[in-house]
């Protein structure tokens, strides 16, 4: 079968994000299919909202209180811990992500292996505990805790502010708008000879396995390695 | 075990309430539980829009887009079928459902075992054949194809202009707003000696079923009826 690549685009400040990035990964390795190939795309958020003209649904004062029981139940369905920040706003809007997204876009370019293990460790640090990933020290504690040792870890912060680690995640980002993307998690499927197919939300993995007939797990716990 | 009482609030304006309704009431078939009552609530989502300061998905451009083919990969997962509407501004945010779900509610207040049926058909005015369901021939199309008598169906439109018609209707969506809904479809889970459980969208289904400790089956097709 012709192979099928998943640009899985994420950013590490969006909760929904990290959940639809877990839950790819467990299928992906519970399908153990050499024709799906899942391609990590760390993307800047911010970008993305602006280029689509979406807004956050913190905007709203009931969705932002539905979403932590959302949250609490994701929890209890996929076997994850997040948390609920204690000052939404100035973590989502005033701080952002861009900063950590630059230092995983170098890890991309240079060293793709560690990206997975690094995401998921600035997720902890803001989703499990509620810590300022703007803070250095505290990325340093993200990148160690996934393996890296302090040099490489620091190597990679400075990287962050290369150009063409900038351009490169300004790519990514456009790459997501090209192809309608206005959130994260956002899938964007491709196959020779076939249309992309983008799928937004952790909520349509459903669907894509639909489309490419291949099973839904759910949570797919068995998938769990991390 | 004790019974679980699950009120599901739609709007036939909306393509998702379908969905869900359809997903949701095939589950119920299937499940077969006396512990688990599906209670049917018409109700107005305008009035969520507007009490929950929520705005409709359609005002970014992107995701009008999206919904379009969203909605096409549900049909093929749900066996549905839903179309995109000719003119979705005029037809979602100039005409609305009000004189509609005031009808369905007249049903509710009478004649409950209708309700589903009748549902179904002004959906399909809608969703599947494009028309203008502010018209009452369109929607006496939609009842008698629902199998009611002519006139039945013609005292059902206007028992819509009742007061208590009227009130019983901004009943159901000031329960929902009560329950924190703010769009449709939602669901909301009540049980003796528990909290109310809200879980809003289509996409939540699998949620409900989880906490429900009910089996989740995707489409349901096996509990397809109608």
């Amino acid at each position: 079968m012709a192979l099928r690549r998943i640009a899985l685009h994420y950013d590490c400040i969006s909760p929904y994000s990290w959940i639809g990035f877990e839950v790819m990964m467990r299928h992906s390795r519970m399908w153990n299919d050499p024709t799906v190939r899942i391609e990590l795309k760390p993307t800047f958020l911010g970008g993305i909202m602006k280029g689509s003209g979406n807004k956050p649904p913190g905007v709203v004062a009931g969705k932002m209180v539905y979403m932590g029981r959302d949250l609490q139940r994701l929890n209890d369905f996929t076997d994850m811990e997040l948390n609920m920040l204690s000052d939404p706003f100035t973590t989502l809007f005033k701080k952002g992500s861009i900063k950590a997204m630059r230092a995983i876009t170098a890890m991309d370019m240079t060293n793709p292996e560690v990206v997975e293990r690094v995401s998921i460790e600035v997720w902890k640090q803001i989703w499990i505990h509620d810590r300022d990933i703007t803070d250095e020290a505290i990325l340093m504690d993200a990148f160690t805790s996934a393996g890296l040792t302090k040099n490489k870890a620091k190597e990679f912060l400075e990287m962050a502010g290369a150009k063409e680690v900038k351009n490169k995640l300004k790519e990514n980002t456009e790459e997501a708008l090209d192809a309608g993307c206005f959130g994260a998690p956002s899938f964007i499927v491709r196959q020779d000879g076939e249309d992309d197919k983008m799928f937004f939300g952790q909520d349509r993995i459903e669907l894509l396995c639909h489309q490419l007939e291949l099973p839904y797990h759910g949570a797919a716990k068995e998938g769990k390695i991390f």
